[in-house]
């Protein structure tokens, strides 16, 4: 389908081997080099070990045009991505006056006296161009092959401002690739398997467009892919994808469902209350990590113990008692009580059994009542959910903000599509 | 410092490659082998591409002694880890009749009538063990080499399972390798170089045992390891971490912040009530994410609002005006007024400039101030912190636990260290 230059990742670091910790700088890389018109086909792991970033950075080049190598590039001794990356291409580092000068003085103007051995990061592959790192002391480079190898920090903020505004540029002059076409559909409300079962029946009118579903507790992404002659097919696909799903898509770029709902709210300048059990603040979390959601969020209550929900939220304690602190009832009165205590315009309410306690026959683990709080009552939603006590709240809140979403704002995505 | 038999692991999937996509199965099989004795050492990631699973699977039998395949074992044209696994052996796979008509009978009994291509998942590389899936239908596989390779779903849940009732116990028995040692210790209040600088004059003394240190918005983990003989000087050089640490570290298991004070609270049987503003209630969504949390947190209030300080916090319009919603004055009558609220025995406040926008001169983005209540009163601290708006928040969130943790259980770290 492609014909897009190839790219590969290495990322350097013992401590993602050993340690179970997630790196997130070959995902970021990826996701960048392929937005830029390149195509990843690989990524390779290793530790900080000279031997091993030799053998990665050879690999990475002979399968790709481009390679991007993250981290080891400061100034201890196991940082070694420079003298591997001299060793896959059979050469030997030589140390940049220029830019051993330059650190001088950089550390000198932060009052810093390192050792000696600090000026390692001045040895540079011969004939790399050297690339500015904004926000750290590690300089990048760029061997200009081919294949074109760019050595880029293991810190996140370092690495990103030095991809994005010195790498990318430069690879872009030197492998003029078309950029491929992406559309993406981010879909709430139904399962992968339901995407997938109600889109079937158009994917032959499709054609070789590339195709992924990817599924997050309550949160589908739906992605085509084409080249850059694909555009009219895509466009077709992209209709039968608005008309099949409809207002289960609630964005067309790829954002999070409290990006999409915050933007709905700000533009209808209505305001929102939350009254959380089950999520214990996480819904508020969720809504108050999009920058700006001051301007639709006032805030509310957690009432994670059931006293709490008469004090704070004016729950009658008479409701829990006859129908429990998991009910359709009790997740109204929380919905209204917050509406009424913040003067809010709308209210998210959710109370249900996270787990792995606490479950019974009737009331059993993954169990959440949500309710949409208006001047003119609440609207309930009962939900059964699967996965563990993580995955439950993660899909609590999401359902909720849906909720929200298609009561109140249903027919603003029905005109869109 | 080591003779663990060597592991690779492949990750199989497009996705990860072309959208960003976080793989935690790459890193939950790293340190699952770890765990066993084993010593990760490379990690590929290759697309749903049969030339690149057989060369990935080719480069990691040449360079470790047992492989992990995940991914790509599926019923669907894209699902290739068979055969490439199968070209990179330089053999066939083959029909296995008796797992075809398991599939046959397992898909019968759910009421399944699936197209019969699905029974490619009955095709095995000849000599393999066939292992079994407790959560999904695709079946695994170990090649009992040298070198050993096994193939597991990418579905985590699937994958997990497999990997650790079926794939491990067999690998153990093939390569008997003496686990490896391990000390971990989790640090909260202290910035990455200040530990690092405060452990280098014991350093000496550990002689080569491994060392990481890993930072993390408000929590660093700090690893000491060590190979089978090293009992008694990584005995030592804990003695030595804890001494000069002392009650910066909060736990000795890899933990977070949030299920020490937990597990502190609950042993005290104080109760803990929250009220958070710039926060938003990320703190409460961090505190219930701890199973059991309901036995010491109560809820409170997230007054994201400052009107909804006042309705929710008995917070004074005048303490506002006068000082500010960001303020030691505001953080400390929000405090006591989640203590009144809801009756808990202890509440932290949060109140601060989240960025990226909403900062000052006087109040930059960044500031924040926290406060703890006790019946007796409030105590106050003020945070200047860096980072982006998602990492101000968390590491606001973790402060606070810290806050609570120190002046409240402070002793209690003190006796054990």
């Amino acid at each position: 389908v492609t014909d897009r230059p190839l790219a590969a990742v290495v990322v350097v670091g013992s401590e993602i081997l050993e340690d179970g910790r997630f790196d997130t700088n070959g995902p970021f890389i990826e996701k960048s080099l392929g937005l830029a018109g390149f195509r990843p086909i690989l990524r390779l792991v290793v530790g900080d070990d000279r031997e091993a970033i030799a053998f990665a950075v050879r690999e990475a080049s002979a399968r790709a045009s481009i390679v991007v190598v993250s981290g080891g590039l400061g100034p201890t001794f196991d940082d070694l991505s420079r003298e591997g990356t001299a060793d896959a291409l059979g050469t030997t580092l030589a140390r940049s006056p220029e830019l051993e000068s330059a650190l001088r003085e950089r550390l000198r103007r932060r009052g810093m006296t390192p050792p000696e051995s600090v000026y390692r990061m001045a040895d540079v592959v011969p004939g790399a161009e050297i690339l500015a790192n904004s926000v750290g002391a590690a300089p990048g480079l760029l061997v200009k092959g081919p294949p074109s190898i760019a050595l880029v920090p293991g810190v996140p903020a370092e690495m990103e401002a030095m991809l994005l505004s010195e790498v990318l540029p430069r690879l872009q002059a030197l492998h003029p690739g078309a950029p491929s076409l992406r559309r993406i559909f981010k879909i709430a409300g139904l399962y992968e398997s339901e995407v997938e079962g109600l889109l079937s029946p158009a994917m032959p009118r499709w054609g070789d467009l590339g195709r992924t579903i990817l599924a997050s507790p309550g949160e589908i992404t739906f992605i085509l892919r084409g080249d850059p002659g694909d555009g009219e097919r895509l466009e077709s696909a992209r209709a039968d994808v608005l008309r099949i799903l409809g207002g289960a898509i609630y964005s067309e770029s790829d954002e999070g469902l409290e990006c999409a709902v915050g933007r709905l709210l700000a533009s209808s300048s209505m305001t929102l209350a939350t009254a959380e059990s089950c999520t214990g603040g996480m819904l508020g979390g969720m809504i108050t990590s999009v920058p700006g959601s001051s301007s639709y969020y006032l805030g509310g209550a957690i009432s994670y113990a059931d006293d709490v929900k008469g004090r704070l939220l004016d729950v009658p304690a008479e409701t829990i008692a006859r129908h429990g602190a998991v009910s359709a009832e009790t997740a109204a009165a929380m919905a209204l009580g917050a509406l009424e205590r913040t003067g809010a315009d709308l209210s998210l309410a959710v109370t249900g059994v996270a787990g792995p306690g606490g479950g019974s026959a009737a009331k059993p683990v993954g169990l959440v009542h949500l309710a949409l709080g208006r001047p003119s009552g609440a609207i309930g939603r009962e939900l059964r959910l699967t996965g563990d006590r993580g995955m439950v709240r993660l899909r609590a809140c999401r359902a909720a903000l849906d909720l929200l979403r298609r009561e109140v704002f249903g027919s603003r995505r029905e005109e869109r599509a």
